[in-house]
């Protein structure tokens, strides 16, 4: 009974999630018609290089509504790495005339085909990753990887296992998400025979994982060793890469619960991405205030790089200020970065308030250890020594006046010097410090973020919550 | 040179702590006349009893100044308790006239002849501890394990070593100072040979030091596991006791530090005790206003207890304040208590700013552990659930609404209601909560104890900073 109710709603799910044989017909059409315009720009240009279709489409794990394909223009392996990118124009342009370029690790092209965005990648051709010469060129690898072991069936528990991570907000590799590529599910669905199979498991997961699927190292142990994370995935075409080296540690466990929420509680409804509304300024800012916390937010305007780039650093940034009140003294509730993708990162900072005690209780030595008397020497009748040095128990302390006790104005200092600041945000045109409630300084873009950020909590509590 | 110094400074302390030829023939005059009026009275009377003067007069170790004095009524054993009360006070009836009845074990008597005060205190005539009947009864024998083994010198030292003690805040067995009993620095003396010698040990305890001059436990494991006390001095006279057991773990390493310090830097003001002034309310409010903290007081009237019970009450009460706040979710700089030791006790609660919080980050278990189901189920929308739960790393957490979030209304709750009150606080006549800054509201006696806390600083500090 269950377990048929669980097979019905996969059976559901994946006629949900599987592409018309229209969309199918017509993505495959352009690809291939983007792949000859390509091929005969190579000829006529007279260039020694295959040019191949990568990614889902190939192999129908790809989900309905997906407008973005990915074509590799592979070089030989004596070409000149610094003549990739410009042979990659010369030959899109020759095939499409119009493009825009594009970084990653090289310069790529993309291009607009009836409807689809084509990314057009150069890479070298080689036969193993003993003989990589790029990071990229080992996605041509994967792809054969994958092809050759695909089947309908399989491709089909990709398509529900992408579409399960996507619906908790777990799908991508990038920086943003954290969670799991799409070649994470598609190796996971391999290595445990079925997207049921890849679930069942999740739900016993314990850190760290370690998935060797063409016994690539010697041990888990070894693998533990090279690999830091909770997920390892030996990369089957390359044993030095951990392909679920970009989940993090709250990404893994949020799978694994909501591994066991749906089969707790199985329900259509995990493969359906939640809809966020945007929210209005006046509905955020009634939730600022009904919190009552201090929430001070960062903004750094007029940057200019990657997406990932931005993520990287609106996160690493919201980290290290967070550690950075810690170290000082501020509790904090919550930090977090967030960026439009272009040129804008907020960072939002949560403290209980937003003073903290005008003293501080500092422990030192114990009484009779070394650095007593430097201790002493250092408080004793110092400016800022409120009472103390005594003893309590079996050490000294002392209670000192606080440099500061204002975290707005502490974090103001931090955006004028730039201490403990990433870099490119301490270098962005325009910084600004201000508080949530003053709503009308928050960018739109980012007020869907602060209105997730103030409400977060997981998709797949009532399930895992039923008796 | 250095030890010369030493020498010195020991030597004209001495001259200072010996009481005059007048003094000390005055004291022995006063005592021997009560004794032989407590003897007439008693041979009067027809008691079976002896008269014995008990206490550091008898030996030389009393510090100048001293005007109570000690005399115990031995009763014979078989003498029943519960008349031990009534045949004290007919026997001091008869002999003075007029006394003042008081209570420790026993009810005792106190006299006052010549200017000096007298407790003249029943026991029982015990030849060892395994005859003991009450507590008191140890008294003379201390006393006799005590003036055997006195010598002029040694007396000396214990004279140094009862005002050393004095001079740091830490002579006293009673719950004010949990500190050194005059019984105590005698043994101390006795047992290391020179109040220079106890300074010298005393620089380098470690704790649990273990003192047995009777070699009364098989060994210093069996001690420690007696006696869960910093320092252990097991009674020479009952192996049952540890003389030490009053002293605290903080007054122990203040008298380690102290004693690190005068042998750094000896010097005579050791020996003398630190002259407080009272100051004015006016004084003590800008030092409340300068820290800027929330001092909150707690005012309980109308009690009517032993001092040293009230203490304790003081005490414990500061204690158990200082744990329900902490459990709460309110920090606390400092927590302590005072009494007038007659009918009032004041608490003082020193927290980094009346407001906490609004919210707490309150910590679930980890994900797919025992109790997940039940932490979701206890706080999915909860009333006071802010947002949540939501996983970090690998663990569940929930944002809160606390239910109070200001520590004055919460402080107010206790006293109304009781709960982690220690009983005869809550049953005190009259209870208020203030703040400090309403000055006038703090009874004068609690002045000078709110100045000290405020300053709180070890007497020895400057010795110890030196190079």
């Amino acid at each position: 009974m269950k377990s048929d109710e669980l097979a019905s709603i996969i059976e559901k799910a994946s006629e949900l999630l599987t592409p018309s044989p229209e969309e199918k017909r017509n993505a495959l059409e352009v690809l291939n018609q983007a792949v000859l315009l390509l091929k005969e720009a190579a000829i006529k240009l007279e260039f020694d290089v295959s040019i191949v279709p990568v990614g889902s489409i190939t192999r129908d794990t790809w989900l309905p509504g997906k407008t973005d394909l990915d074509i590799f223009i592979l070089f030989k392996k004596s070409f000149p790495e610094e003549k990739l990118g410009e042979s990659v124009i010369s030959i899109v342009e020759e095939a499409f005339g119009k493009y825009t370029l594009r970084y990653s690790a090289h310069p790529y092209a993309r291009v607009k085909l009836s409807g689809f965005e084509i990314d057009v990648v150069p890479a070298y051709d080689v036969e193993n990753a003993l003989e990589l010469r790029t990071p990229v060129d080992r996605s041509p690898l994967h792809a054969k990887f994958l092809e050759e072991r695909m089947t309908p069936n399989l491709a089909r528990d990709v398509r529900l296992l992408k579409a399960f991570v996507k619906g908790m907000g777990a799908y991508g590799a990038e920086v943003k998400v954290e969670g799991f590529s799409g070649y994470l599910c598609e190796l996971l669905v391999l290595y445990y025979g079925s997207f049921l199979d890849v679930i069942r498991a999740a739900k016993d997961w314990k850190e760290p994982v370690v998935i060797d699927m063409a016994k690539m190292v010697s041990s888990t142990e070894e693998a533990t060793r090279l690999f830091p994370n909770p997920l390892i995935v030996i990369d089957p075409v390359d044993p030095r890469r951990n392909v679920a080296s970009a989940l993090s540690r709250t990404q893994f466990y949020r799978f694994k619960a909501a591994a066991k929420a749906f089969l707790k509680s199985p329900s259509e409804k995990f493969f359906l991405e939640r809809e966020v509304r945007q929210p209005d300024e006046e509905y955020v800012l009634s939730l600022v205030e009904k919190r009552g916390t201090y929430l001070a937010a960062l903004l750094f305007d007029g940057l200019s790089e990657a997406p990932d780039t931005l993520w990287t650093q609106a996160k690493s940034g919201a980290r290290k200020l967070h550690k950075l009140l810690k170290n000082n003294g501020f509790p904090v509730i919550h930090a977090d970065g967030f960026t439009n993708e272009s040129s804008s990162v907020l960072i939002l900072i949560e403290t209980p308030s937003r003073l903290i005690s005008p003293i501080e209780v500092r422990e030192g030595p114990e009484v009779g250890r070394p650095g007593e008397s430097e201790f002493i020497k250092k408080h004793l009748g110092a400016e800022n020594t409120i009472s103390g040095p005594f003893i309590c128990e079996n050490r000294w302390f002392v209670l000192k006046r606080r440099k500061n006790n204002d975290v707005k104005s502490f974090i103001k200092g931090i955006i004028r010097t730039g201490h403990g600041l990433p870099k490119k945000l301490f270098s962005a045109k325009t910084k600004e410090v201000f508080e949530c409630r003053e709503i009308s300084k928050i960018p739109d873009w980012a007020l869907k973020f602060i209105y997730e950020w103030l409400q977060r909590k997981e998709p797949f509590l009532r399930e895992l919550a039923d008796p």
